[in-house]
């Protein structure tokens, strides 16, 4: 018998009836992911099922690590069929961990293999997906077809040139992909010699001259246009946790300049400087009316060992513990009292402290947009059953659940779409649970045209992205 | 159908037993609220739905502005009927939200309206509602007679006369309405126009001298004394946490003489005042066997530009990060030293730090009374299914739910009354989940007992309230 | 009917077979406990159900001073029966608390008792199960029998002779006891008099001179060579937060000299060396292979007044907010920079850090062991099902719960090995219930293995010792 049913995940008929009914066939809109969108553009063919499904998946290093797996298999030089069987033997011991669902539900959809994945069966399913991934049913434009994805937003850097979004723009590709504005690395001018770098390839790319401030916040807007001008009308930030420390434009120049220099910037002017330059970003997309995302909370690297050997990404992060509410407060109502907040999503790492962030958000909705302030879905660790239960019933204690714009991958695989199907199915049992129990009404038009929303209509109306 | 049905949140046989015969129909013991003591003593009686339900609910002015209505149908100069109409517009939006419950359950309690409110049934709804608030049974005198509110504590200025609580007194109002000792404004001692006016005013009331700190204690000690001659026994503090690095009398005098000559009090030097001050009136509660309360964890006014327009209390407050532990600790430990800690109850805003304040209340639990330190019931942002679970959860594992002291409304409505029917309704699906699972004993009157005690008897026996 | 029935906590057909078939009969691997060695060594035989089940219990007394029990009854004067008696006329109020549980499933499972515990059967219960306390069955070594224990590992000062763990390794007792190496009192050289004291014990104790801080190293070595040699393999640590702000071994030995010579140490010296000597206790037990403990996030001895009178551990402590991330990162980061990272448990004991702590051990996988880093089970005032439901649920989502080393009592009472059994009915109740969701494959096989391994097997490997 098939693990991954038709009802997988429903729990109740009114769960099944909402998910069958409303959410299984609305389009994917992807509005946040760090998929390659070189990849996209020249519509890649994967070579095995080591390379679309493991290669750069630190979620599953993590398991296979404490799996006692040595690092060979997991980014060492092992084959790709050897890494492939390592982590076969790891799924079974994955039960209750999200991975054991994502793989079944991606092997069955990508591959329709309802096998369970294990050494037993690793070779059979490894032959069976290697077969279907020469097809073009399984290149990157296959799958985009395949899984209904109307929307991407890819995240870029300020000086990306955006040469792929513009070649995907002129295919006949049905997927629109639009970039993200990412200027993490604006902030960072304490790391001198990667700051200068970076404003290099900025002054380059924008034709600008970044040896005065004026200069590098004009390059930085004439990037934030650019993006503009090829649809992108989405922002995002990294961070620990905001900056809400600013200065006057003269103290952040006169830190620019320093560092210019090759002076040292002391953590606290970078502290100031980052502030600064948050409130400008902010400026930038309400400004175009954009959207700006904050993902907060993470704390990463902390394998000083592992981070040396293999960078970042590579499944050494984890969650922290960082006071959230007072510079969050500080940065939302600093723009708001300028009359210039954008829409905002935040995502917190950091489950408890759903209830902040969810309460925070509400601060700041000011009857202008509905939804205008969003406490965003489930992100990172926190993107698996229980967790995405959580950051639902927060919002809808605390919030509009009913104005959600959902889910989104955040991944660097085109074999995450299924996050979307996965979310669907937690977000029509919960409520199908709450209809069942006479706890909201059984009024499929209401409660129904509700969950399409999130699956879609509420992402579509709110980030003004052109479909 | 209805979607308030009789078993409304009641999902066993055990819970409709334990709702129906042992909670439902207890007296209503409104041990803290925000109800005006004026409108009682003068049994105002509601022009309209908007009047008794809508205005001063920032609650609702919440979800409104979330849902994208302007400012002009939440506080602002649209009529009663238009806004009432744009919050019949976002009812429907706010599926899963304790507003949704909330206000069908009022509809139904109050007005008979078993009609799900929207845009299309709110003119219907509105005259319905209008016509029977005429009747002399939705009088405030009405409302409370038919919700069965046996008492109700308000909540007090230490300057305030308590005029309406002895013209209530002499009436036929068979609700007894004590009032609660809130002196928050005494330990704002840095903000030193505001402290001024209300020292002035205090020193009226108490016809005291307050030139002196001793004046300034004494006039206090005045109002508490003559709080307890018109029936209160309980004292209130809303805190963000607690104050805990105390002084010496004469170095609080000494901060007290500086404020009084306009001299800037500094923050440290405000932290030790208010800390003074809270050791001094746990000293007047624990003399007098009175109930200290603490509300710890608000942040409040966070949205700047609004709260200048709009005032506090208006919907732009939220959940705080403090750090707790260490000061509520002190706080309560100082006290027992001393052997003068009242009985006191701890509300937690923060749902993260309910097993926090729950182990630490039991720390001081010193077998004088049942039950003499309370872990107080889900407040505020908490005051909903979820959150109300959590606390009694909390409350169970880490301390005795039998002897929880139970619901009160918190409320500045007098709608609000079927917070305890709802309260009551999430007790009893628990309770009698348990039952069901075998997890308690099918005793009914064990378990009915407990049930009835959480509704009335252990407010009655623990707040030595004359009824 | 019996409270305690077969099938108590299993709420499922699955979760039923997975108990039965795969749980119950697994041995008992207590690998951490605080259970008096002496009183194993001379086989210990209990006058009355007070001495073996009240005295010295402070979840007891906890609950007694919340019922209005005075301390008499409790830590006091009273006599044994009488004490019996206040705690049966509190056990009717524990509904819902965890004690209601453990005290009925002890009765059923050490006396056969089928009673509820009240005033009222209270005679009957004390003379029932005092007659069989008299017998050879209720021993200590009787009760070790019957409860299947197979391993013991209790928690001892270094400066301990370990006689009765010899003692009881000569004798025919099949269980296997060792000793852990808790060295909590080699932190606290701010405590100037108590540090010198233990300080000279660790010399005699270890033959070794510790005028030198090299001594003090050597001895603290030759006494965990010791304990090693006694078959002991487990270390553990009770700690508010982590230490983690090292020193050199020079500065070490410089705040080591200045305290013997009774020169106060600052709380920054005292971090400093806390600090060193806890990278030099994990250098001990990766150098030989152990097993590290860390239990986080406890504050103690909360009511001073109480506290001067009865000593810790007497029902004063409570949860902290402490923030763990960073210092728990640096200590295991230290650790593994240098390949001396033991395998590590993390205990912790506020729930909301539970996705904290998951997250973090993850980091520190190596692939050199299956679940080198453990998220330990659900601890002292988590010790109960909703808590160990979140652990298990973390760990699950975040790591891998097939390779958790499970249970422990952390026990002083030789009646808490029921808490094996009850978190074996929590583990398989939520596990079974995920199978009869389809969440999890029905292959009793696969999962019925896990359940197994998480009873017994995972532990039995984990830990190296000899069984």
């Amino acid at each position: 018998m098939s693990f991954i049913t038709d009802d997988f995940l429903l729990h109740s008929d009114a769960a099944c009836e909402l998910y069958h009914d409303y959410a299984k066939d609305e389009p994917i809109f992807d509005y946040h992911c760090h998929i390659s969108p070189e990849e996209i553009a020249i519509d890649r063919q994967f070579k095995n099922l080591f390379e679309i499904w493991l290669a750069g998946d630190h979620y599953k290093w993590r398991a296979m690590r404490a799996n006692g797996i040595s690092e060979e298999y997991c980014t060492g030089q092992a084959t790709d069929y050897d890494k492939f069987l390592a982590w076969a033997k790891t799924v079974p011991e994955t039960l209750r961990n999200p991975l054991y669902h994502w793989s079944h539900l991606e092997l069955k959809r990508y591959f329709d293999i309802d096998t369970l994945l294990s050494s037993d069966t690793a070779e059979e399913i490894w032959n069976k997906a290697n077969q279907q991934l020469n097809t073009p049913e399984l290149s990157v434009h296959g799958i985009l077809k395949k899984q209904k994805v109307a929307v991407i937003c890819t995240t870029d850097d300020p000086t990306d040139t955006l040469e792929s979004h513009q070649q995907i723009a002129r295919s006949d590709l049905p997927t629109k992909v639009y970039p993200t504005f990412r200027p993490d690395k604006a902030l960072t001018i304490n790391q001198l010699e990667a700051f200068k770098a970076w404003v290099q390839k900025l002054e380059q790319v924008s034709n600008g001259d970044c040896t005065s401030f004026q200069g590098f916040l004009e390059a930085l807007k004439q990037r934030h246009d650019f993006f503009h001008s090829i649809g992108g009308r989405l922002s995002d930030h990294g961070l620990e946790n905001c900056f809400a420390d600013s200065c006057s434009e003269t103290e952040a120049a006169t830190i620019y300049d320093q560092a210019r220099l090759g002076k040292e910037v002391t953590p606290e002017q970078q502290a100031k400087f980052a502030s600064f330059m948050m409130l400008y970003f902010g400026h930038l997309d309400a400004g175009r009316g954009w959207v700006k995302q904050l993902h907060l909370g993470a704390i990463r690297s902390n394998n000083t060992r592992q981070s040396a050997k293999l960078g970042p990404d590579t499944g050494f992060d984890s969650i922290g513990d960082f006071n959230q509410v007072r510079a969050l407060q500080q940065y939302l109502d600093t723009l708001d009292r300028d009359e210039r907040l954008p829409k905002t999503i935040v995502y917190n790492l950091n489950p408890s402290d759903n209830y902040l962030f969810a309460t925070m958000m509400g601060n700041f909705q000011d009857g202008s947009i509905a939804g205008k302030m969003q406490f965003g879905s489930g992100w990172w660790f926190l993107d698996q059953k229980e967790a995405m239960e959580w950051q639902l019933n927060a919002l809808s204690n605390l919030g509009l659940l009913s104005r959600f714009v959902g889910m989104l991958t955040d991944s660097r695989s085109f074999m995450s779409y299924c996050r979307h199907e996965y979310f669907r199915r937690v977000l029509c049992n919960l409520v199908g649970q709450d209809i069942e129990k006479g706890e909201i009404p059984r009024d499929m038009e209401l409660v129904g045209g509700m969950v399409k929303n999130i699956c879609f209509g509420n992402a579509k109306n709110y980030f003004d992205l052109i479909l």
